[in-house]
C-alpha cells in the first residue's frame, strides 16, 4: 500500500472515532453500564472465535522462535477471557466521574462558575502484544465517555481484531456506534506516526509497554502524551529501621511480583546498619538467595553477603554503574550502602524514575524528611513499593501508572481519563 | 558557534536549573514571598538599566521596518516596569498552593494515603518579544516552587537579559540561587529545539505567543506541553434571546478588546431572529459599524446589513469559508445565520478552537443543552466570552489559557502550575 492510501485509511478511522466522541460524552451512567454489560456478553459469545484467532498469533510468534514472557503474555485461554469479562463487569460497578461538579463559585459580578468533569474526547492507546490491554482500555474509555483508538503490536493483530469485533458487537447490541472503539489494523510503524500526528482528532495518547515504546511515542507525538510505567524503585533501610519489618518489606518489594514496574530494583542500606547489624544483612541476603534473587552488590555489602557459607556463587556479583540504572523487572537486586539520609536521597534523585520510593525507619522526623524530599509519584514510609497500583489505592481499575508530572501522577483511574470544563451562567454580564 | 558548543551551553544551563529545582520546591511560603518582594525591589532599582537595554531592542526593531503592534508590545516605559513590580507584589498576596493536601484516605490494610500538591519542577516558557512575559512567568513559577527556564524572542533579548539580571539580583539578595530563573540567551532556533528535547531536565513547556509558535513547540517537544491561547470564539443569539442583552454581549465580546483570545470572532444568529426582528439585526450592525467593525456576512445577514442607508461599503462584505476559520484578533466579525441550536452546535464543533463559546437565550432548557454539548474550556449562558481570564475567574494571575484537555483547561493560575504526589504512611504493610 502506498503512503497516501495508508494515510487516508488511518485518518478515515480517526475521523469516524472523532465523530462518535460527542455521542459517547453524552451517555448516561446507565447507558454506559449497559454497553459494558453488552460488551462482556459479546466477549463470552465470541470466546471460541477469539481463541481461534489468538492461536494463529501464538503459532506465528512461536514459529519466529519466541518462547519467553512475550509468548506467555500473548496467549489467551478461556480463563483469561473470563478475566476480561470480569474486568468489564467490575468497571460497571465503579462510580461514573463524568458530570461531577469539581468546584463551584460565584463572582462579585454575579457570574456562577462551575468546574465540571467531562471526557477527554478521543484517547489513543498504543501498546504491544498483550491482548488484555485491548479490553481494559476499551472498558475504561467507555465508562468515562471517551471514544478510543487502539493500536496494538502486529504480533497480536488477529487476537485484537477478534476482541474488538466482539466489543463492537456489544456496542451495536445497545445501539451505539462501533466507531466508539476502533482498531487501527495497519501493521506498519507509519500508522502509529499518523495517529500521533493527528492532534486535531485525538486528545490524548497513552503508550502502554516497555521503555522503548514510550520513548518513541514521546518523540513523535504532537498529541499530548501521558508517560507511564518505567519504575527504577528503591527501598532505603535507615539506621533506625525495625529490621524485621525491613526484611519483610524488602522481600515483598523484590520478590512478590518482580516483573512489574512497582517492584524494587535497588536496596539502599545505611552503612550504620551493615556495621552494627551485619547478621541482619547476611540473613536478608540468604533469604533473597533462597528465592533465587541475583544480588549485585557494592563492596561493603558484597563482603557481608559473600561470608555466607551457602552463598551460590552464580547469584552474587559486584554491582556496576549500569546496575543502579537498570529496571531489571526480574529476580535481580542491586544493593548499595549509603551514609545516611542525604546520601540515600541523592542516589534516588540520580537513578530514580520518579515512580515509587520507600524508606523503612522508626524515626518519624527522618521519615517525614524523606517523604517531603523525594520527587516521585508515590513515596512510602514503612510499606512496600508494590502498593502503587490502581486497585491498591482504591481506584478500582487503572490504565497505567504515570511517571510524568503533567495531568496525572501515579495510578491512573477513571478520573485521570477525564478533563473538565468551566460552565458559566450569567444574566447579561459584560466585561467593563 | 558550532552545534556541540551550543548544545553544551544550553544543557549546562538546563542542568543548573534542574539542580536548583529541589531547593525551590522546599521553600516556605514566607521565603517565596520575600524572594518576590526582593525581585520587585531589584526591578525598581534597575529600571533605568532595563529601559536602556530595551531602547536598543526597540531601535533595532524599528530599523528593521516594524511599526505596528509588535513594536508596541516590545516597548518598555517606567509605567510598564511599575506594572511588572505591582504584578510581582500581587503574586505575594496569592495563596500558596504547594503542600496543600488535596485528598486523604485510609485503606483497609491501614495504609494512610495523602495526595499532596507539589511543584512541577522545571518549567520552560517559550515566547516571543513581549518582555512582560519574562517577569510574569518568573513570578508565577517562583510562587509555586518551580524553577523556570525562559527563552524569549531574539528581538527582545537585551530587554529580557536586563530583566532577568534584576530578577536574579533579587534572588541573590535573599540567598537563593540565580539558576532558579534562567534565561537561554541563544538567538538560534536550535536552542529552542534543545530545550524541548530535554525531557530529563524539563517537566513542562508552555509556549506563549501566536499560533505558529504553538504549533512549532507542539511539533518538536518531547517535554509535555500545554497548548495555550488560540480562540475562535462564537456568540450564538438564540431565537428566545433577550435582544437588548444580546446587543450588549455582542458589542462587548467583539469590541471591548478585540486583540485577545477570548474576544468573539463569529456571531451566529438564529434565522428566526433575522426573520422576526430584522430591525434588531440592522441596528446591531449599525452599532458595530459605528465602532469600525468590519462585517463579513453570509447572504441572509448581508441583505439586512446592506439595507442600512449609512452602511460604509468598505466595512461590509460577503463571508468566505476562511472567515469562519479565522481568529481575526481585530475589529472584524464574521456573521452566520443558523437554523436553531443543532445548526449552531455543529458550526461551533466544526470551526471552534475549544476556547470560549456563548449562547444568549431566555430558554433555560436550550441554554443547558448548549452548555452540556459544547466542547470548550469555558461555555457561557448570557455572558460575554471576554470573562475567560485568570483574574475574572478569581485566580489572581494566569500564565495563559489552555485550549487542550490534558492537565488544565481554560485560565491557568498557580494551581495549574503544580503537580501532586501520593504520600503513603504504613506500619510495615506488604502486598499479599
Amino acid at each position: 500500500m502506498n503512503g497516501e492510501d495508508l494515510k487516508a485509511r488511518v485518518f478515515g478511522k480517526l475521523e469516524a472515532t472523532h465523530q462518535a466522541a460527542p455521542l459517547l460524552a453524552r451517555l448516561s451512567t446507565d447507558e454506559k453500564n449497559r454497553a459494558l454489560e453488552s460488551m462482556a456478553d459479546a466477549l463470552l459469545r465470541q470466546q471460541y472465535a477469539i481463541l481461534a484467532a489468538n492461536q494463529g498469533d501464538v503459532e506465528a510468534m512461536r514459529d519466529s522462535g519466541e518462547t519467553g514472557a512475550r509468548l506467555e503474555r500473548l496467549t489467551l485461554t478461556l480463563d483469561r477471557i473470563q478475566d476480561m469479562v470480569s474486568g468489564l463487569r467490575q468497571v460497571v460497578n465503579l462510580p461514573d466521574p463524568i458530570g461531577e461538579i469539581m468546584e463551584s463559585f460565584e463572582r462579585g459580578n454575579g457570574l456562577q462558575i462551575s468546574k465540571v468533569r467531562v471526557p477527554m474526547g478521543v484517547i489513543a492507546v498504543i501498546y504491544e502484544s498483550r491482548p488484555n490491554v485491548t479490553v481494559d482500555s476499551a472498558a475504561l474509555a467507555l465508562k468515562t465517555g471517551n471514544a478510543v483508538v487502539l493500536r496494538g503490536g502486529k504480533e497480536a493483530m488477529a487476537s485484537n481484531l477478534a476482541l474488538v469485533a466482539a466489543l463492537q458487537e456489544g456496542l451495536f447490541n445497545v445501539g451505539l456506534p462501533k466507531e466508539a472503539i476502533s482498531y487501527v489494523d495497519e501493521p506498519s510503524r507509519e500508522s502509529v506516526d499518523l495517529i500521533l500526528g493527528a492532534d486535531k482528532l485525538v486528545d490524548l495518547a497513552i503508550p502502554r509497554g516497555g521503555a522503548g515504546l514510550i520513548a518513541k511515542v514521546k518523540e513523535i507525538s504532537r498529541v499530548p502524551v501521558i508517560e507511564t510505567g518505567v519504575g527504577n524503585c528503591h527501598v532505603y533501610v535507615h539506621e533506625a529501621a525495625n529490621l524485621d519489618m525491613a526484611t519483610r518489606i524488602v522481600l515483598n518489594a523484590k520478590t512478590q511480583r518482580p516483573s512489574v514496574c512497582n517492584a524494587m530494583e535497588t536496596l539502599l542500606v545505611d552503612e550504620a546498619v551493615l556495621r552494627n547489624h551485619p547478621e541482619w544483612f547476611t540473613s536478608l541476603a540468604e533469604a533473597l538467595l533462597q528465592r533465587r534473587v541475583e544480588l549485585r552488590l557494592d563492596q561493603q555489602s558484597f563482603e557481608l553477603a559473600a561470608e555466607q557459607p551457602s552463598a551460590p556463587s552464580d547469584l552474587i556479583r559486584h554491582a556496576t554503574e549500569a546496575d543502579y540504572e537498570s529496571e531489571f523487572l526480574s529476580l535481580i537486586l542491586a544493593v548499595k550502602a549509603v551514609r545516611g539520609l542525604a546520601d540515600a536521597l541523592s542516589h534516588i534523585a540520580k537513578y530514580g524514575t520518579k515512580h515509587s520510593e520507600a524508606i523503612v525507619t522508626g524515626d518519624a522526623k527522618v521519615a517525614e524528611e524523606f517523604l517531603l524530599a523525594v520527587d516521585a509519584a508515590a513515596v512510602y514510609h514503612n510499606a512496600s513499593t508494590r502498593f502503587t497500583d490502581g486497585s491498591e489505592f482504591g481506584f478500582g481499575a487503572e490504565i497505567g501508572i504515570s511517571t510524568q508530572k503533567l495531568h496525572a501522577r501515579g495510578p491512573m483511574g477513571l478520573r485521570e481519563l477525564c478533563s473538565y470544563k468551566y460552565i458559566v451562567r450569567g444574566e447579561g454580564q459584560i466585561r467593563e
